[in-house]
Order: structure tokens, then C-alpha cells, then sequence
């Protein structure tokens, strides 16, 4: 008989306190007697790493990022502890690792690494003498022996990353089951969805869903890991997402997405410059900055751009335009916040005619004002005023009848 | 002009809080501005690990020592982040090393692991772009890849060890100014002492003075290391712990020491028995029992062994006779809590004559009984009944005029 290995993962608030980390224990318990052996990957229990922040906030105005990643990740390092001792009490064989002991290597900031690498052999040899091993999310160790935490969404790229090494599936648990065609708190009505793809799901987590990020997904489709959202220890239906070839019947639209706290910078300048873009996309690289929509357009007014950013600091833009100024004194640029983005997607959509402009009329029948669009094989998206954000939600799952 | 290298450690109650972790950051940079460079070892902060192991024992009665150890490293990971963000903010060049990121490597138990070696590669590569290297005490990785923590004591020995390793002074700052004649908490007009000798110091805290731990002096004496001890952040004057050829002039006594929670065992068996001797001092060594003073009687009755131990889990102790007793019917033993040991200290001893009667008068005239005497070069220790311990101190004290 083969033993079946699977990564699962649950996030801080599935470990929030002590009484949740023994039920895991105790449900990890009936898995491993039930012949499997499990890679588990958990997060800082609750508020551990917002409690680790304010502290630090006490010291300084802007931490030391290579000091800060290395406080966080003690906030995994104890979870592991933790579940590792309840399991070690209930008679599991079980081995807790570290980032850098689990062999998961990392480049880039510190505080927002990449996995480089994940040495599946470390893992392996240990499921030779133990049949659970609790990994510590969101951390990694870099070519310096650093220790480093990856970016937004870290421990669920852990455990897909794990998954992918030792090609078995991904169980990922959060306190919310599955995915749904919307956000359940924009529109009550929502509804879970059995099977997404990956391409979809990618929109999805792009575009603000939050469930999943977006880099998890990305890494479970190039090793074609299927992975499971579930609600913890809950008898709920979840979601699995996979290939799209593996799902029969393909709907024009799954789902709504809003990304909230989406920034807007529009820049105008009397000619077309190449060494002005350059510039600026370089600064923007520089300072980690995400630039998400782009338009542009040239004419004899000389050069209008426009684009979006999530999650940004502000008053780190200025310094960036504060900069360029000094370089192009009769560059003009404007930053405003508060805008979202509303976002349909759907694998069949390609397939499809009629849904850019069902969505267009919808936006348009409810005096919704959009200032960019794009577009993408399975997804369209809108940038609306934040007011706006959940009314064209709500229309557009009705459109759709999601 | 060549850079002074020094090693300092500050204990958790000089970490308490951020305030005086702010403070010692200060303090440590006007040291480099005055061309130093430091190792600084930190512990975990006030009551961090107290409260680490409160958690714990809502999981499991008797946790497992690895994933202890684990869990435990991560408050001195804490301190060296928090100590490290301070200090980059004063503009200090810093570089905070967790035990194996500072290379030092342990063996034995996870809970009670020695350092086997420390890497003082690591560490000058560091100095080579960093003033102040920040490291975890009570920690280190051994050969399994594993986190360990030190026994008792711990970081004190990291701090020591360190400073072996670099061939340089160590400074250890608590919050008490230097060695006493004896704990001024029981003998209030206790004087404090300029210098005492490595081999002083040894038997200081091997009988329980409690201001450094043996294991720390024996390495520095084994490297010729100094020892400062002060108080943190405080002009007072400290100690010095120092090769004895150094010291000037040598009294007969320099200290009175008294070891708390002391465990007296005695045993009889009809016969002289090598194998149930042999087997006893297995169990305690499997059990990491340290049995402190041993007198045994051989006669017509049989044997007669009687033994001291600290700290130790009476419940430990009745085990290990219960198994003892399978294989040894006729053993009959008696475990008796609540002793002390109290003992007087002083290089000068092995030179003049009359300290072991002037001891032994002195308990006699104050009618205090004692149960085990042992004597070594340098000092005398009596194990007497709780309730006279502190009389001990305080007649011996007055009689050696300290």
C-alpha cells in the first residue's frame, strides 16, 4: 500500500489560539492513521506578527527590513512549536522545520522574498522517520544565510511551493469555504464555486478576490498541483482549482472581483519622451511599486499616461515624482487614492460573444464612471471610484446571475 | 590605531523592555564611536520565556524537549531583531545572528545542549562590514540540523564562548553590580569584591551564588578570557574574574555561598553490590541527574550510600529507584526535599590553616546540624537543614569578617 502525501495549510487564523491548534492536531492524527503523511504549513498564530509590528513601531519609524523579516519569522517558528509538541502528545511521529531547515531558499528583499528553491530532498529524507512535517510559512533563508520572508500571501506560497517539489496536492485552509463568484460580504448572495481553473483563479487573486494570491496559483499551474480551498476542519464543501482541461463544463463568467485601494497617476508632458519613461518604470522598479493598468497616449499635446497601483504608499510616489522633476522640470503629475477595481472573469469568456458589452451596459445603466480598462483572454476590468465599488458588484453578479 | 574587540552580554531583565533596550543601544553606539567593535549577546527579554513555557503546558504535561527548544530560541530571536532595529536607527553599522546563523554549533540534549564549537570565521567576516554584531544567547544548531538551547545558564556561556573564540574580554552586565562575599539578599552588610579568581568564581556559582554560571568560568579560565561583571548601564563598579596569578593578595576566604533546593538521597542494601551501583549512576547519568555530593559506608550491614543533588524532579528520582528496586528487592532508599548547601570559599584556603575548624565551630556554636561535608583545595561545604541555611551564612560571614 502507498502511503498518499499531501500539503496542507492553515492560515493565522486557523491557529489563532491553543484549543484550535490541538483540533488540528487531533485531525491530523486521524489522517496520518489513516496511511498518509502530511507536509503541514502554518502561519503566526492570530494577531502574533500585528503584535511583533506594533512593537516595533516603538523603535522605529522605518524598521530595518533585514531585522524586521527576522523578527516575523519567529511568529511561524513558535506555531510550529506549538503544533509539533499537541502532535508529539497525541503519539504522531512529527518533525517541525524551520524555513531554512525545510531547505526553502530565497532571493530578492528581504521582507518580500521569492522562493528560489525548495530542496525536496530534506523533506523527503525526513518523511523517512516521520509522517508529519510542520513547516514554518512565509519564511526562507537567502544566498547570505539571511533569514527572509516572502511577499503578501507567503504562507500559501509555501505550501504550494512545497507541493510542487514533492509533486502531491495542496489542501489550503482559511476560515472561509472556497471560492465564491464574489465576495460574500459585497454580495450576500454569492455563490461557492466546485471547481475553478487556474487561469481564472490567477484573475481572481490578481484582481483583489484575496483568497489566494496570485503567485501561489502561478506556481501550482506550471507543476500542475491541484490545490483545495476548504474551510478548517469543517465538513463544508470547498473549491479545487485545476487545470482547465480537467473541468467539463466552462461558464462565460465565474466570477466578480473588487480590488479595493487601488492608487490612480495620471502624468502629462509637452513631448514624448523615451528617457522619461525609462526613468520612471526604472524608480518605480526600484521601489518595488507594482504598476498594474497602464495607458498612454501621444499627440501633439505631447505625452498623457495614466496607470493604477495597489496598495501604495503615497509619499513613496511623490519622492519618485519629486525625483523625475528634477530631471524633467516640465513633468506634470497627478496621484489620487480611493479608487477600486471591478474585474469579470471567466475561462469561457473567450469563447463567448456579448460579455464586454453586458458589462459595459451595466456599468453604464447605473451612472457607473470608469477610468481605465483592460482587458484579458478570460477577464475584463474597470476602474471605478471607490463609491462606486460595491454597487457595480452587486449589478454585475446579477448581470450574470452568479 | 587597531579596534578594540569586546564581547558583552546583557541578561533578560537588562531587556525588559523597549525603553532599555533603546538605552543599550545608546550606550553601545557611543562605544563604536569610540573605535570599538562588540559582540553583544542578548537573552530573551523580562519574562518572554516564562510565558513561552506557561503556553506550552496548556498543550502538553511533558513536551517534547526539540520542539521546546525550538519554540524557546525564538524569544532571544526577538531581542536580537529589536536590538538590531535600534541600532541601525542610531546609524550603528549592525548585524543581527540568531545561534546558527553565528555559528554555533552544539550537541547533547536539545534543552541542555553544550557548544561544540563556535565558527570565528562568521563572526570576523561579519566585522568586516558590521561595528556590532548582535547575537542570540542560549542557542545554537547541532549536528542534525536541529535548534538546541544551552543548560542553565545559557547565555552567559554563548557570551564566553564568543569571546574565547575572538580572544577577547567579556562583559556581562545583570542587574546586579559584580560578586559578592555571599547574596546580600541573606547578608545584607555582604561587601563586593574588586577581583576573584576563575577558580573562586567556580566554585561561587557551582555552590550557588548564582551571578554566572560554572560552565561560563571554566571556559574563560580554559582561555584565559577575563571576566567583567557590572551593572547594566550603571557607573558602579563591577568585578573582575581573572587568572589567579594576577591577584595581588589572596585572603583566606573571600566568599560564603549557599545552594538552595537541594535533594539528599540515602540508600541501604544488605550487601556491597557493584552492578546496583553501577546501574544507579547509569540511571541518574541517562536521567541528566547531577549527583552533587556522594559519601558511601561499607560494613558488616551492607552498604550505606547517601548523595546529594539540585533542582531535581523528586518524581524523576522515584522512578528511577522504582525501576531500580525491580531488579534489586532488597534496596531500600529515602528522598528528602528541602535541603541546603552552604559553603566557604577562598583561594588563600589551601595556604593557611584553620578555616575548616573555624567553620565547623562556627555551625556547632549556633547548634546547626549538617548532613554531608565535602572539602576541595579552595573551598568547604556542609549540607544543613533549610530553615538554618541563612544562619549559616550570616555567622560565617561574620566569623571570616566578609
Amino acid at each position: 500500500m502507498v502511503t498518499k502525501r499531501s500539503v496542507l495549510k492553515f492560515g493565522g487564523t486557523s491557529v489563532a489560539d491553543f484549543e484550535k491548534i490541538k483540533n488540528i492536531g487531533n485531525y491530523l492524527k486521524d489522517r496520518v492513521n489513516n496511511d498518509e503523511q502530511l507536509v503541514v504549513v502554518v502561519s503566526a498564530m492570530g494577531k502574533t506578527t500585528d503584535v511583533l509590528l506594533e512593537n516595533v513601531g516603538m523603535l522605529s519609524a522605518k524598521p530595518n527590513e533585514e531585522n524586521l523579516a527576522l523578527l516575523l519569522t519567529t511568529g511561524e517558528q513558535q506555531t510550529i512549536s506549538y503544533l509539533a509538541i499537541v502532535l508529539h502528545e497525541l503519539g504522531v511521529s512529527v518533525k517541525a522545520l524551520t524555513g531554512f531547515q525545510a531547505g526553502i531558499k530565497t532571493m530578492g528583499h528581504h521582507m518580500k522574498s521569492k522562493i528560489q528553491d525548495i530542496e525536496a530532498e530534506v523533506l523527503n529524507r525526513n518523511f523517512e522517520s516521520h509522517d508529519v512535517l510542520v513547516v514554518a510559512g512565509f519564511q526562507g533563508i537567502n544566498e547570505r544565510g539571511e533569514i527572509t520572508t516572502l511577499g503578501r500571501g507567503g504562507s500559501d506560497t509555501t505550501a504550494v511551493a512545497i507541493a510542487s517539489a514533492l509533486a502531491a496536492p495542496c489542501e489550503i485552509y482559511t476560515d472561509v469555504a472556497g471560492v465564491y463568484s464574489t465576495d460574500p460580504r459585497l454580495y450576500p448572495a454569492a455563490k461557492r464555486l466546485d471547481v475553478v481553473s487556474f487561469e481564472e483563479m490567477m484573475e481572481m487573486s490578481a484582481l483583489g478576490a484575496g483568497v489566494l494570491e496570485t503567485r501561489s496559483v502561478e506556481i501550482a499551474k506550471n507543476y500542475n498541483i491541484p490545490i483545495y480551498l476548504g474551510k478548517t476542519l469543517s465538513d463544508e464543501k470547498g473549491t479545487w482549482i485545476m487545470p482547465k482541461e480537467n473541468i467539463l463544463e466552462k461558464k462565460a463568467v465565474t466570477g466578480v472581483a473588487l480590488d479595493k485601494d487601488m492608487n490612480y497617476v495620471t502624468l502629462s508632458y509637452p513631448m514624448y519622451d523615451r528617457n522619461l519613461l525609462e526613468e520612471l518604470f526604472i524608480r518605480l522598479e526600484q521601489g518595488e511599486i507594482n504598476v498594474d493598468m497602464i495607458s498612454q497616449i501621444v499627440n501633439s499635446d505631447g505625452l498623457q499616461l495614466s496607470f493604477t497601483m495597489k496598495d501604495t504608499d503615497v509619499n513613496q510616489i511623490n519622492e519618485i515624482f519629486s525625483g523625475l522633476i528634477g530631471r524633467f522640470p516640465s513633468l506634470v503629475y497627478n496621484v489620487e487614492e480611493n479608487y477600486v477595481k471591478v474585474s469579470v472573469i471567466g475561462s469561457g469568456m473567450r469563447d463567448m460573444s456579448g460579455v464586454a458589452s453586458k458589462v459595459f451596459m451595466t456599468l453604464l445603466n447605473h451612472n457607473i464612471n470608469f477610468y481605465q480598462v483592460t482587458t484579458s483572454e478570460i477577464s475584463i476590468s474597470y476602474v471605478v471610484n471607490h463609491e462606486n465599488g460595491q454597487l457595480a458588484v452587486e449589478q454585475l453578479c446579477q448581470a450574470f446571475e452568479l
